[in-house]
């Protein structure tokens, strides 16, 4: 089995001046990650922070249990995957991390953006457990900030000799981002969640932790906006008044509200 | 700016059961690794167990300092690479991690075995500086564990609150590997040391912490067999008695002893 392949086809002559002399790898995905993150709006930006569970659904040739041998020593993998819903949109030398509010730039190798040279993005989550299924094989995870349908181009387990930096600092984004939004349930929204609670245990953590983060762009400041955020089958509603976020409903995706 | 190219071009035939449905990416070489550890032998398996310095040489379009504007925020950085010199070999879904003495096997994804699907390498290093030269721009670091000419794919920030997983754990490779060999230096070899002290200042802690790791292989006890090792530009005489490497000579590269 080979990979990655190697090319040295000549680039085409208006990029003669760049990458002067090496080639470019053809990466190849491993699977194809399933998350309750189903879009962009609301998916967290680190990993850990949502105990949010997903699941990689291994292609064939990588598929084998064989690949897997020994991987339950391990708590914690890396996922390297390929940010695929922003590679479109290319790259730029500085970027707005949200962290800085939004207005700041930084240099795209001084963030963790999205939109990068490469579009490579690096996980580190929980292992749960490796599944044989009638439909192929399933590597259980938890603590994405992954989204559905993302591209994996490799699995590491996480060594804690290599990995751990103790002494490791940052003089900004050090901390864990702290909860920027309290939470507040609406009647309705109740109900609606005691109803999806048998298939999603921890459907209220989920949520309550992903709205905490505050997804809203950082421009956005109308209290009369009704958002939306897609978390696992459901659309959840929500608005902002004076730093709380409130849940008016809890949705099947696709449904409006009547 | 674009990157990276997403590719749907049909595969051959034969290969058309393999990773249904998906497309690949093309990844291009953001900067290429100048390292001394000029040749696999002797490259420690894992990053920061040497203070070896490095440096990586931006290629064009992503020379710009703007793209790297904070970086001096963050001590540790994350390289994601290629293992150039292995991609021609493949990978299987079982190896032979030389943590368990070379002989058991383990599944490819619980390892960090270079002989991997897509060749993807990961080290966590230390940020050292960024120098503007007449020839372009340079990351320097160190604790490498990449050997020279190495393609790098990406530069992300070490973010403690993110990547510190002070729970992490594994029942196999839990600590960084212990010294394996004792030291010697023979006379000759300390005058030869002293010589390129002045260009390289660490070439004496370079070359103890690379040969106590004991990069032999694993079925290899043959205590007339002398070994070359080459550190930045010189061949590093040494063999092994008892436990003890010891250390003959310091040759330039290239230069057989008379």
């Amino acid at each position: 089995m080979t990979a990655p392949s190697k090319k040295n086809r000549s680039k085409n002559s208006e990029d003669k001046n760049s990458n002067s002399g090496t080639d470019w790898f053809e990466m190849t995905p491993i699977g194809i990650l399933t998350s309750g993150f189903k879009e962009k709006f609301g998916t967290p930006r680190q990993p850990g922070l949502i105990p949010m569970p997903a699941s990689i659904h291994m292609l064939h040739p990588f598929d084998t249990p064989d690949a897997f041998d020994g991987i339950e020593s391990f708590s914690h993998l890396w996922i390297e995957f390929v940010f695929h819903k922003n590679t479109e949109k290319g790259w730029q030398p500085k970027v707005r991390p949200p962290r800085m509010g939004g207005n700041e730039k930084r240099g795209v190798f001084a963030t963790r953006s999205p939109f990068r040279p490469n579009g490579l993005g690096l996980s580190c989550v929980k292992f749960e457990r490796l599944r044989k299924e009638s439909d192929g094989l399933w590597l259980d995870i938890t603590g994405v900030d992954i989204m559905e349908g993302t591209p994996v181009l490799d699995i590491k387990p996480y060594l804690p000799y290599a990995d751990n930096k103790p002494d490791a600092c940052s003089s900004f984004a050090s901390d864990a981002p702290k909860a920027r939004l309290q939470i507040e349930w609406q009647k309705t929204a109740c109900h609606q969640l005691k109803q999806s609670e048998a298939d999603h245990p921890n459907l209220k953590e989920i949520i309550e932790a992903t709205l905490s983060l505050d997804p809203r762009p950082a421009y956005q400041e109308d209290q009369n906006r009704v958002y939306g955020t897609r978390l696992f089958e459901f659309d959840v509603q929500w608005k902002v008044i004076n730093r709380i976020a409130i849940i008016l409903d809890i949705l099947p995706a696709g449904q409006k509200k009547p």
